[in-house]
């Protein structure tokens, strides 16, 4: 979809235009009172259930889609692609209207409430005036709980996974080593690798395995790898000796393929720079006080990336608020990677919650007055 | 000092001669009886004590010197700069004999153990038959153990602090990803890069920031850094926004001016490597069966990067041998750091262990047949 009326960020620039690219799954309902917006992580894309012809499939099709914990039989659900991406919405590979070449680095660095802006749009020209949930996880926990305070009218429910109100100092330290790597790569050209004709895969390469580690947890990689050899003996060089180091170097070369690098820089800002509760000197009470939504909150014990506690200061501060909040804390293996997994608890958990919003609205629980 | 005789390696290669920095600190008694061995770890050096008139002092002079945990009115300290570093001893940057030009990425990968073959030669030129000690921290502390398993009579007292018996995956994931930069890095010529006048600088600042978060806890970071911000205000761009981010990228760019990124490569190979239980079926109690030493170690609760359960597995199979060990577990903020920081506790504790051991030597209950 594209949008004519130039959208002004927070940093005080403004995109002229822009385009979103969204999928929908499922039949909005006749008071449009069953849409799910799914918001997406790091490297995901609104593609969120399904399969392409090419056999792509979504990147949270085990949890979206007909009879699944959210299940697009009773629910119309969007996933949107976020602008500075490299999957279709307008981001720094695009033309920049005001010069007719990329953007490079002059895409403007965007916040998670800009995206929010973003999306609230794409809402109104959809008709859709209330979602009956946000979601995401990680990053894309972050933009529910925006939508939470940005339009707290504008959705029932928030459900907010493996995610936090803010990064820690030790986040935002792997985020900025990451974005170094990238940037002191002589084939990043200062953003504009594309008039050369290169990209910094260097770079990236070294982010994403960096980031990887990150999404698992210590326990899970000594499982999965341990100290297993690749060859059954140490090699006395720089190849690979280890599985690990198999894994994360072949990681690193499939994303560096795929990802753009100035996406990388303007998705991990949008993460640094979330912090709802700046504004109130750092109250994250005072923050959520005008939320109006309901809240699932989920966490992994093994999410170290985001850990638990992180979801315990959310769920504080809205119980302070007298929101009524469900939370899980998962007691699973797999780090912050376990959101994406199928960890039949934790589906369990938001196949039941949905149920819930499902009978709000068939179970005529659900009025107009209600909704206002 | 140098050595004439090929010193054979782990590898199967071989140094034609070398030569290693030592610095000596107090005075080696009549029978040589006195002596103590510190290791270093990844990016320290022989000058462990003591201050050059340069002003730069030795990077444990907090632990040793006169008056000090291991005193030096009473030790006769050994600091030995270890093969392949960019401080002295044979390294990279130092001239193959066979080739006449700089060893550069020809130079063997060395392992604790060669480390340890070295060290010995260097004892036996100097005169002592058995160590009172041989000690070390992270790194060092592996070099101690092996000591305690290659050599079980030449050492009485072995101090491994904040060490462990073997890396985790996600410990040899972060090294890889280090590596990966510095090899990635197109100043880095394939290790050559004394010949073409650069240096991997952009490599290597990436390592070491990496390798800083993890030497740091979270929770240090989050009191030192939080989420302060170096100009009071989001600056919308790539430049630096957060404390962390300054400090980082400040700790990277002064380590690039002096470390050399062949050493750092070998020395985190060296560290992965090491795993004296993998001859043994992976058992650790038959590992250190054949250890002669009493033991003391030392591990910090905030330790991620080498967390008190690696020492409690290395403590469990010395028990496991009847071996008499002391294991002090300091409830630390610090982080791996903590090894070299001023903990009361923890200074007090190898203090009262170095009395110990001065106690035998000082109190004849050491005798000739004890040693041997």
């Amino acid at each position: 979809m594209f949008f004519s009326t130039p959208l002004p960020l927070q940093s005080g620039a403004e995109l002229t235009d822009y385009t979103l690219v969204y999928e929908t799954y499922g039949t909005l309902n006749a008071d449009h009172s069953n849409a799910v917006l799914v918001c997406h992580a790091l490297n995901a894309s609104h593609h969120v259930a399904g399969s392409y012809e090419s056999g792509v499939k979504g990147w949270w099709d085990n949890m979206i889609g007909p009879g699944k914990p959210l299940d697009t039989d009773k629910f119309f659900v969007i996933g949107v692609n976020n602008l500075g991406s490299c999957f279709g919405s307008t981001g720094p590979m695009h033309a920049n209207p005001a010069t007719g070449k990329p953007y490079g680095a002059n895409f403007p660095v965007v916040t998670v409430e800009d995206w929010v802006q973003s999306q609230a749009r794409l809402a109104d020209a959809l008709g859709i005036q209330q979602f009956a949930a946000v979601m995401g996880g990680s990053l894309g926990g972050m933009q529910a709980l925006a939508w939470s305070i940005l339009y707290p009218q504008r959705l029932r429910h928030c459900v907010v996974i493996a995610s936090t109100s803010k990064l820690t100092a030790q986040n935002i330290a792997f985020d900025d080593v990451a974005r170094q790597a990238i940037l002191t790569d002589p084939d990043f050209h200062g953003g504009d690798y594309y008039a050369h004709g290169v990209v910094p895969k260097n770079g990236l390469r070294v982010a994403r395995m960096l980031g990887h580690i990150t999404y698992l947890s210590d326990d899970d990689m000594a499982v999965k790898f341990g100290r297993d050899l690749r060859s059954g003996s140490y090699q006395f060089g720089f190849g690979i000796d280890f599985e690990i180091e198999s894994y994360l170097r072949y990681q690193g070369d499939k994303f560096s393929e795929y990802f753009d690098a100035n996406t990388y820089l303007l998705i991990t800002k949008a993460l640094d720079y979330f912090d709802p509760a700046k504004e109130f000197g750092g109250d994250l009470t005072k923050t959520l006080s005008n939320t109006r939504a309901q809240f699932l909150l989920v966490s992994f014990t093994t999410d170290w990336r985001f850990a638990p506690e992180r979801s315990h200061e959310m769920v504080q501060a809205l119980v302070n608020n007298k929101r009524t909040v469900t939370y899980a804390e998962i007691d699973a293996p797999h780090g912050h990677d376990a959101f994406l997994l199928d960890d039949q608890r934790y589906m369990n958990v938001v196949r039941s919650y949905f149920a819930r919003v499902h009978e709000e609205i068939d179970g005529g629980s659900l009025k107009a007055g209600a909704r206002a």
